[in-house]
């Protein structure tokens, strides 16, 4: 075989099974002792397990992440002389469901009418539609378009906020970063999915939470890095009717004795709003591995630089 | 003025601050008394406020419903010698939300997420999502179209059932009502948008539940006369992991002592997935006024026979 693969995931088992049903040609998967570190050209891992074993990878040429975030691999400290990609547009529609099923619960409160029907009381609600609501994506990628296309079929209003400002499909409207502060005052609904990198670090604090509306919804569904979680935890105590929806955080899982978990006013969820599933990833994978052989350029490179 | 208007809504005053901002020529509103009601020639009006009204109504000659079901006012009992026109096109996006946000909730265990919250617990869940995932809609007029839109837009097969069974945008198939049966048993979501006739009474019942799948998710979000509520209690009592999310019933307020209500695999809201606003109504209404004084077609007419 010229090829050997070694596998660092979860889930190693379940990788085995669907890598074999995929019949690859000249691929010899091998486990993670010294030896096959240090001599395995391809990696397949996730990326927390695959960080503090780089150094010992001396004839690693190609990582394929299992997962979108790969911060933990891309930091200053690490190396980047390999090829690095990961998986992208499988996440939309799962974002999306994510996104509008608490926007939705939360607008036309599901749990009002969860506690009226245990009482037996036909009582409705002031519920809120999202029909002309304005919602500011930061991130206009795939998965930031798939939420925009999905706004759009509810009749809300979709601006984009990237680093090139370039307009994407789907957003009525794509600005720069540096104009977020001018926008922020207009969103009902302000939702990030920014990757990790030095520039997003904290891009959420005091100074923006304040400029933002008494009633925002705010989500968080790209990388917690994004987020100072003091920050907004002191916003939701001054601004009651504020929500926040937040799926990552700096420090996962989140510590026990983080103050934000007695809020009323937020949603904490243990980093679920889009897994990539081994299926999906294999797929990814096998349609690398197979351009691999040939010399085609791989799918989904990573720019050690951007960090995404 | 050559038109009177009769006002028969339970927002009156909204109605009137509405109307006069329209600035429609030619047109008196009036009151309910019974000389008026004897002489008014349109009626804008909730259908249960028109329907014991309709005998004395003698120079009744167009009735602009102000939301969709209209069973009250075109039963076999009551005249039909008037245009009766009614609200559409304006649901899609609602019922979307609605039956959309209930659905991932569902299968994305929004409630065991609530759970772990409260005791600070990061706990992830076996979360389904809906990406090649059967949803069968019964009915596919405009509100069909958009939840198959919806749909598509999460990856989920659509099929669409209706009296004529001609394909409509948006759904991968349609068929005719008269092949629900080899339907059901492929469908992890049911939905029925279906108007209220006597074609579609008790369409629900035991042996259409018993065809469906174990763990099916079954709306209504049409009308209350499709479902015979005393077979879905008891296929909810002999199927715990199916799901009803029931928004309309025969008779509304679901009387305290039906069974339904203690079931724990039932999700009961009080008729709210799409109203309509007055806003909505009153663009429709003023829309369709400007053409009846040109004498032109009025739009959203409805078919007394057919009953929508």
């Amino acid at each position: 075989m010229s090829n050997k693969l070694l596998l660092l995931t979860q889930s190693n088992e379940k990788y085995i099974e669907l890598l074999t049903k995929q019949n690859l040609p000249e691929l010899e998967i091998v486990d993670d002792t010294p030896e096959h570190i240090a001599r395995t050209n391809i990696w397949l891992a996730d990326p927390p397990l695959a960080a503090p074993l780089l150094g010992i990878g001396k004839n690693l040429k190609w990582l394929q992440a299992t997962y979108a975030g790969v911060d933990k691999i891309v930091s200053v400290k690490q190396r980047s002389d390999y090829l690095l990609t990961n998986v992208r547009d499988i996440f939309g529609p799962m974002m999306s469901e994510y996104v509008f099923s608490y926007l939705i619960s939360h607008l036309r409160h599901h749990n009002s009418y969860f506690n009226s029907q245990k009482e037996q009381v036909w009582q409705s609600c002031a519920d809120q539609q999202l029909r002309n609501k304005t919602m500011l994506i930061l991130g206009t990628g795939s998965i930031g378009q798939h939420l925009a296309q999905t706004a759009k079929l509810f009749g809300m209003k979709v601006i984009g906020v990237s680093r090139s400002g370039d307009k994407k499909a789907n957003f009525d409207e794509c600005t720069h970063i540096y104009q977020l502060d001018e926008q922020l005052p207009y969103a009902d609904v302000v939702v990030s999915v920014l990757p990790s990198s030095p520039q997003t670090d904290d891009i959420f604090n005091s100074a923006r939470f304040s400029k933002m509306k008494e009633n925002v919804i705010f989500f968080n569904v790209g990388r917690g890095n994004a987020v100072d979680l003091y920050d907004l935890n002191v916003a939701l105590i001054e601004r009651p009717n504020m929500l926040a929806v937040l799926d990552v955080f700096k420090t996962e899982p989140l510590p026990k004795q983080d103050e934000i978990w007695q809020r009323d006013n937020v949603v904490i969820t243990p980093h679920i709003a889009a897994p990539s599933t081994p299926e999906q990833v294999v797929d990814i994978f096998a349609e690398n591995y197979r351009r691999w052989l040939k010399g085609v350029d791989l799918q989904y490179q990573v720019d050690f630089k951007l960090g995404y």
